[in-house]
This record gives structure tokens, sequence and C-alpha cells, in this order.
């Protein structure tokens, strides 16, 4: 149900404020957590939400690290809202809206503004750029979400559910922003017909059906593909069901990593083209039907491009078009054509021998350095069942693709906007909106140095993420990609004492630093104890810096190939 | 000498790469270090800068604390550079780059993109929206710099000059981005005529001459009001000049503290509207001349609009135009408007008495808690010659308005874009500017959380600092600026140990909490001894929170006068 259509919003409306519709059409959302920072452009927002009942505002410390936190609130949640101020904190968080957009998480972003009557004036006001122009950063936004307005009593009826609304079906951000006084004036009651939920073109799906049902008659082989817009588009039951029905081979790319249960009997891995296992590669790239979900072709999703898709032989379902082969039918609902392939009736065979992961085997002793080799398959031990998984860009993003996730596990990461500092708030958000679910968060040392005041907010909420950080002293994921110096400067980074955090932010922590295999065995025993009444640190000295898992390895042996042959041409 | 226009320059052109080019033109600049954070796209970049003569790079802790620390650095040196990597990296910085703007701090910001050929494809690539659109967020940018430009070999030699000559003329930051693959590649030389510098209009500049004579010629009262484009457009010392030739009272306004030596006989004190000194108020609004500088009339310039001057006896001279009364006087240059105002030969009577300034008497004993009225007096007591004062928006901020500064002072505030964070990172940039000079942070805790692992950075490169951090628990100028509720919860902050943070961060430094004057008292002294060798951390625990200088409560009082008056209408 939309918000304009309920009955809650329908009573007593024209008594309403601006800030107070605001706060239903959210509440209607089901959101029960606001992130952000306070400002004087923002008080009547959040003045008016200390008095709401049912949504509690979270203050972060900075406007950067509260986007990322509802960024990861709306990966669980679904949708998520931050506010901030005018200028100086609307302009901090770009970085995490914009990681939003890239990724398919919609935020509603709430500016409070300068006075209207001030705007009206042209007046210089704080947090401006001092010309009496209030639509700056309005501009700036409109570049970096999938709607924007600038709200007032005569059109906030319109404006908010038209923003929530655009969110949810692109699966993007959306900017509001709104005068400081305008808040706490009563909205003037405006309703526009509620444009139909958009539905798939049924010829269109028909066509593209049977085209889909030609490819199918003639596959021996195909295979499922999942990537991340099945979990963006709320589209992962649909293809699970898909799986159980046609009981084929499935695997997931890395940015859907957790689009599909890794437990499910016929799943065989991760696609990373050639940076991954080779009887994943050779089970796709050998499929003589591909059906691609959700899919993203990036680089970084493909190991370099080097995954190869037969064209000819993919489904590629988009979530609101479908490409068979050379074909594109556009206006087709990913759900729709999901169901019209399952009732197609193709039954595979389902795998020829059991699939074995990477890291299913415990291969640390307790006296050994810590190595990825060692401490993926602990890690992937001591995952459970409904745990929420947080892994940052980095070393870490790449052996946790590769680290089987238990079931109704839910698996954040940016695959593709990839900015670092980006886990832990993120981590806290999740934290936040599933209080009662584990939330592990894997980050490096490097990339926490950029947001590591948000387990200080962590520890003022008591939230009770176990965060392990690897601390393997720099930038290594960016030794790795530069082929062409050595020993970068520019790599290097300071030797924090990452468990004595806890202690600068005043709350009361698990926090151990870890050497060897046992050591950390030992501490994630004591975690799993520890982390119903506090948060964890577990902070891991790699044995060597340079270190890493397999993929990135075989990543850095493609790169230094291509760089052999660019300097022999 | 414009970098164009250089023998280094001129000499084997053809060879030089881009990212070479682009150094020797700041280089030229007198810029010797660059800020910012590595990132797969800029590594031509840094590379090409890590084997480059003179220039340093000094790598943050994230990018929007390098940009601070790049306007901290500019505020020292005329200009700076800040290197960032695409999407991820850059929009991080879009807050200190604004900041930049409103405040008239010259940055280069200089972006690596993904490779040209990539690019060229409309490839999906890591760090973008996943829409093979490379220009989003240049467009940004381009909302909130002077100049932008897409570099490539064959406009380098055009658009690197272009973009600084426009820095330093409009004292505003601009952006260059930069695929990795095209950094190294030769330039191609091409040379455009040099823009010539703008001069004034000679007629039109004689003519503001002639109507500020008029009013001159009437004046007994005249003052001289600096504000904060006299030091961004280099006018400190015309202005000084005028003051000695001209012998009136001079007063500053708050954003330009800084811009007028507070020792000088002339200087009156800070003209605050009705919030500050009623001398002062009486002073500069009886005048029946106002020579005022490099003014900007905004909100917390002016005391929320209390400040009034009288426009017809005013003559606004500003960096390139000139307001004398309702006449306005464009293209006419404040250095020759300065000059001429100076040649009119207009000699004053100096000042009748001897000013005092609130806090020249120490005023606090041993055992007295913490307040503004006893250590203010005590800060300036330690001001020595030559200092950088660094002052955070919040408290601390209005308080050290009123501090009297010693002789060739630096004083950096962001007084109208007033992003809290800023004052950190940025005396970080100070301090890399000016290595032989002290610099003092006057920080508040709540600031501080959104910035403070860009003390880490300060401890990694050596910088000694001395470091006041005022623990009022939590964000007490919004307590004051909020008149309409009480006690809100977005207002609280975590109670931090900062003392500890170096333990955490791994570096050298003195660090003291304080309760009591004298305890200020004997942390000051041994700071001063200290600061020599490490960097110096004093927490000031304030006895009241809501404790705050003089200023901070009329405003108060003015905002709960308004808002009774609005409640009454
Ligand atoms: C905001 C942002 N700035 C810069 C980068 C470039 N970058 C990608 S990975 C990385 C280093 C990560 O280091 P760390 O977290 O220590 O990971 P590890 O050493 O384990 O690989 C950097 C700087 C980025 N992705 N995002
Ligand atoms: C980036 C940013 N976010 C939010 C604000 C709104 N703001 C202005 S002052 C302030 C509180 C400052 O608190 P603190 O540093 O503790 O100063 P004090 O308590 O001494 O006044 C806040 C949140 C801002 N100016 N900039």
């Amino acid at each position: 149900m939309t918000a304009a259509g309920s009955a809650n919003l329908q009573t007593g409306t024209t008594q309403k404020t601006v800030g107070q519709y605001l706060f239903d059409c959210l509440q209607l959302e089901g959101i029960t957590e606001i992130f952000g920072v306070a400002g004087d452009y923002n008080f009547t927002l959040l003045d008016t939400l200390e008095r709401y009942k049912g949504i509690r505002f979270m203050s972060g410390r900075n406007e950067l690290n509260s986007g990322y936190a509802a960024d990861g609130y709306a990966r669980v949640k679904g949708i998520s809202a931050l506010i901030t101020t005018f200028g100086v904190g609307e302009l901090s968080a770009c970085n995490a809206i914009a990681g939003a957009n890239s990724e398919h998480v919609p935020i509603i972003h709430i500016v409070g503004a300068p006075p209207d009557k001030d705007q009206k004036q042209h007046k210089l006001m704080h947090h401006t750029l001092m010309d009496g122009d209030f639509d700056v950063f309005h501009k700036v936004y409109k570049q970096i979400t999938a709607y924007t307005a600038v709200l007032a009593p005569e059109n906030a009826e319109i404006e908010i559910p038209a923003a929530i609304r655009i969110a949810k079906e692109k699966k993007k951000p959306v900017y509001l922003v709104v005068a400081d006084d305008l808040v706490t004036m009563p909205i003037i009651t405006r309703s526009e017909p509620i444009p139909p939920r958009p539905m798939s073109n049924l010829k269109t799906l028909q066509a593209a059906t049977e085209h889909a049902r030609q490819l199918l008659g003639r596959a021996h082989r195909p295979v499922i593909l999942v990537d991340v817009k099945t979990m963006r588009f709320d589209l992962v039951t649909a293809v699970r069901q898909l799986a159980d029905a046609m009981n084929v081979p499935v695997a997931t790319m890395m940015f859907g990593k957790g689009a599909f249960d890794e437990t499910h009997p016929n799943y065989i891995g991760m696609y990373e083209g050639s940076f991954g296992s080779s009887e994943v590669q050779t089970a796709v790239e050998n499929a003589d039907c591909v059906i691609a979900v959700g899919m993203v072709w990036a680089d970084n999703n493909t190991a370099n491009f080097t995954a190869k898709l037969n064209p000819l032989v993919t489904i590629n379902i988009q979530p609101d078009m479908v490409k068979v082969a050379e074909a594109e039918y556009p206006n087709v609902f990913a759900a729709d054509m999901l169901l019209a392939v399952q009732n197609i009736g193709y039954i595979g065979q389902g795998l020829a021998g059991k699939t074995t992961f990477p890291y299913d085997q415990i291969t640390g002793s307790a006296g050994d350095p810590l190595t990825a080799a060692n401490y993926y398959p602990r890690f992937q031990k001591m995952l459970k069942e409904g745990d929420i998984v947080v892994a940052e860009t980095g070393t870490f993003y790449n052996g946790m693709a590769q680290v089987r996730l238990p079931r109704n596990a839910t698996y954040i990461a940016q695959g593709g906007w990839e900015a670092i500092g980006y886990a832990t708030p993120s981590a806290y958000g999740a934290n936040v909106a599933a209080p009662d679910r584990r939330v592990l968060l894997f980050t490096g040392d490097g990339s926490l140095q950029l947001t590591a005041q948000e387990i200080s907010t962590m520890l003022y909420y008591e939230c009770k993420p176990i965060i392990f950080i690897l601390n393997n002293d720099g930038y290594t994921i960016e030794k790795y990609l530069n082929v062409k110096t050595e020993n970068q400067q520019y790599n290097k980074i300071p030797r924090w004492s990452y468990t004595k955090l806890p202690e600068v932010f005043g709350g009361d922590a698990f926090a151990v630093t870890v050497q060897t295999y046992g050591e950390l065995d030992q501490a994630i025993i004591q975690a799993e104890r520890e982390c119903a009444g506090r948060l964890c640190i577990i902070e891991m000295i790699a044995a060597d810096p340079m270190d890493a898992p397999e993929n990135m390895r075989r990543m850095r042996n493609y790169l230094e190939m291509q760089e052999k042959q660019r300097s022999q041409n």
C-alpha cells in the first residue's frame, strides 16, 4: 500500500504538518529509525521526530557515516532515511548516496534548509556558497539520485509519496529538501491519482517466454547465474523457486553473493571468470543455456571481463526488461519472467557430484601464523543461520566471496561502488535494522581508518557486532592492483592499536589481537560467548602483509600478464 | 609569472607527460605538498608524483579530511592541491570543496578517472553509477567549483594553466579530471595567449575615488571595517597601509578575524552587531564614513543581521568592484581603490583612549572550574607572534573571536561555511604548510568526533600542534541555537577519552585532561615546552556544559526574544 492511500493519512490531514506527514509516510514503509546528524537547519525536522512515536533518530558521528548506516539499514529492511543539514551536512553524504545509487539501495535523503523567508530574500546565510543561491546543492543531488523535490506545504502530499514510490520502484536514493520554517506548517491537502504500478507488457512477456522456451528446448546443460539485482529487486524467492523447479546448477556472481542460498543442493559456487574456481567457470562457460538474473556486467563483477557468456544462449533477466540471445524485450518484469521460465517446465538432473567449496576444510593448527588459507575456513565454520555478514572492499571482500554462507544469511558489500570505509557504518546500520541478528563485520585496517568513529556510535546505541580487522599494514589490495611500481609510499598507513578503540570511545567491549590460528580460534570462541553482552573486536595480524586469497593472486597474475603485453607493444 | 610562461616549462615540453606537466605547473605556484588518498584510478598520478622531485604526497585518512587539509594549507600558502580517485574519492570531498568555494580558498582538485579506452566503450567500471556515464561526477563538481576540465594530452597545456589562473583570480576551487591511462602520455604542445591580467577600469576608478573623496570630505568619525576577503585576496598589507596613513579606528568583522593586526594602535576590536562589544558597535554605527574592505554580509558575520551600516556613508571595497553609498563601480580592483583612498589624504586622530579587549585580564585562580571567563584570557596570554590559530565552528569559534591575536598570527576558521570537523584536518594542513610555525587548534568535542582520525595523520607526519578540546558533553552551540525545545537527544554525543587517542593512533604525544584553571595553566606551560618534540592534547572539561562566552549568551537572548515575538503574532 502506498503512503497516500493509507487510512492513517486520510484522517485529519489538514492539521498535519509537513514534518509529521513526512514521518507518517516513512513509518508506513516500515522505517523505525532514521540516521543523520543535527544542524540548525534541521532542528524543526528533528524536534518533530523527537516527539513522533515509532521512529527514532540515530545520531551519527558524521554525515558520510550516517549515509552508509542508512545504506546498511536499507539492505536489511528494504528502505531507509537519512536527515542532514543544508550544505555542510548533505554534501558530506554525497559519496554514500551515489554509492546507494550505484548499488540500487533506496534511501530517502531529507535535508533541512534555511528558512524560506531568508531564501526568498536571497540573504547570505551560513552553509551556502554566499551567493544567495539556495538551489546549488539540490542540483548536485539531481546528478546522483533518482528523484528530487523541494518540499512545501502545498506539494508535500504529492512529492513525498512520489519520491518514496520512485525510490522503491527504481531501488535508488531520492532527495527531499525542506526549509526549516516550513516543516511545522500544516500541509495543504492535495491529492493526485497514484500512478498505476508498472506491469509487464503481456505480449512482450509471451514473446520473450517463447524465445526462452526455444533456447531451453535445445539445452542439455543449462545453468542459472544469479546476480546482485536479484537481491535488490526482491527476487530472491522467485529465483529460488525457479532453481527448485528446474533442478539445474546455480552459480552466483561476485556482486550477487547472498542472492542465492549457498547451502542449496544445486549451488555450485561463485563464477569469477578466470580468477575463480575453474569448475564453476567450466560449468558456466560450457552451458548451452544461461539464465542470468539481475546481472550487472561490470569490471569487478566479471573478473576484469575475463568472464565470458555466450550471448546466443543467454536469457538475461533484468528488473524491467529481458534479453534472450540478441533480442531485447522491454517492459517485461523480472518476477513475471521468472515465473514464465519456471512454467516452461524444464527439469534438469541436478548436480553430478557433491560440490566442494574452497574453504570447506579447516586447515590451520594452533601455532600457524594467520593466512588466508587458514582463517577463511575458520570464518566459514563460525557462520550461523541468519547472520548478517558485512565485507569491506579490499582483501577481505575477495576472500569472503569464497566463504560459503549459511542459510538466511544477509551479505552486505559494495561490489561495484567499492568505497572503502563503507562497511563499518553499514554494519552499524544493519545492526540497528535487525537488533536480534548477529552482525559480523570484516574490515581491512586501511578501510577502517576512514570511518572508525562509527564504532563509537555502535557502542553508544549498544550494538554488538563482532568486528574482524585484518591488520596487514597498509592497502594490500592496492599493492596487488598496481603492477607498474613497487613499495608505494601512498599505500602505507599509520599503525593503530585497534583494540584500544573502545577505550577511547568509552564503551565496554571484548577486544583482542591475534597472531596465530590458535589465537584466532580461541578469540572466535570467546567472541561468540561475549557478543550477547558486548561488542567484540578481533584484530588479526597478518603474518605476511602480501598474503591474500587465491582469487586475488590470480587477478595479480592476470594484471602482470596484461602489463607485459602492453609494454611489449 | 604564470605557469605557461616559465622557462622550466618551455624546454622539452614535447617529452613531458600530462602528469609531469601538471606537477610542474603546481610547483611553480609554490605547492610542495599535495593531499589526498590513493585509489587505483589515480595510481599513475601518484606514481608520477612519487618520482617527482619537490612535491610530496600527503596520504590522508579519508578524502573529506584531505580536502580540509588542503584548505588549511591553502590558507597559509595561498593555494593547494588535492588528489582523489574517481567517484568514491572525489564525492567524499564535496563538502571540503564547496566549503573552499564559500570561503574563497583556491584548491586544485585533481581526480584520477577510469582509463580513457574503457570510458569510450562505456564499460561498466567500479566507482561509477553503472550506467556507462563517466561525466556525472564532473557535473556535480561544476556546481561547486569555479572551473572544471577533463584533461587530455591535447588540452593539458591549455586547461591546466587556465584552471590555476582562475583559481588564483577568483580564489575558488577548481576541478581537473584525468583518465588514468592519459597521465603518462606526452602532452601535445599547444599554446594559447595568456589572457591579460584583469585590471581596473581607470575611468571608473577615478569616479569611485571622487565619490569616496566627497564622503570623506564631510566625515569626522570615519572607521575602517575589515572583513574576510581582505585576507583571501591578498589585501592585508594594503589595508594596513591605509590604516597607518589614515589613523582612524579599525574594526574587524567575525569572518575577517586575522585580516588586521590586532595589536595595531588603531584596532578597536570585533564588530559583532548587537552580540559583541557595545563600544565597537557605537564606533561603527555612529561613524560618518565606513570604509568596508572585503565584506561578506552574511547572517553569521553580522550577528544575525543585527549589524547595521548606513549605506549612504559606506565605501564598500570588494575584490573587483566598489560601491560608494548607493553607486556601484564595477571593474575597480580593491588594491587600486585602497591606494586611491589612501591618496585622498584623509588623516584622522587615532583613538581617543586605550582600547581594552574582553580577555585582556587573567581572571582565573588555581582551583576555579573552567569557564569561558577564565580560559579565554589564558589562551590570549599564551599566543605568540607567528602562531597559526585554528578555531572550530561551535562555542570555541565564538570565544576565540574575542581573543586578541598577536602580530603575524594566521587565523583559520570557517566563519561562513561552518562545517564542523573542518578544523582538525585543516590544522594538519596548516602545519604541513608551515612546519616551523606553532599551530594551535581549538576544537569542540562534538566537532572532533567527525574527523578525529586526522590526528593520526598528524602523528604519522610528525606534526606537533597543540590541540585544545573543549569537552562540554555535547553540541553546546546547538543547544544555544534551538530556542524552541530543550534537552534534545540529537545534541548528545558519546563520551570519548580524548587523551587516549594518540595511543590508538600509535604516536607519541603529550596528552592531559584538565578540570580547573590551575590545571589548564600548568598544562599550557608544559605543552609549550613539549610541543617542540611532540604533539600535545589538552582536554578541557567544562564545569558547566552550558558555559559559553558572552557573545553566545547575547545571541541566545536575541533568539529567545525573536521567538517570543513570533509566538505572540
Ligand atoms: C573512499 C575510497 N577511497 C579510496 C579507495 C581506493 N582503495 C580501494 S581498496 C583500498 C585499500 C584498502 O585497504 P585495507 O582496508 O587495508 O584492505 P587490505 O589491505 O586488506 O586489502 C583503497 C585505498 C576507495 N575504494 N574508496
Ligand atoms: C558537517 C556539519 N554537520 C553538522 C553541523 C551542525 N552543527 C553546527 S555546530 C554543531 C555542534 C558542535 O559541537 P561541539 O564541537 O561540541 O562544539 P560546542 O559544544 O563546544 O559548541 C553542529 C552539529 C555542521 N555545522 N557541520
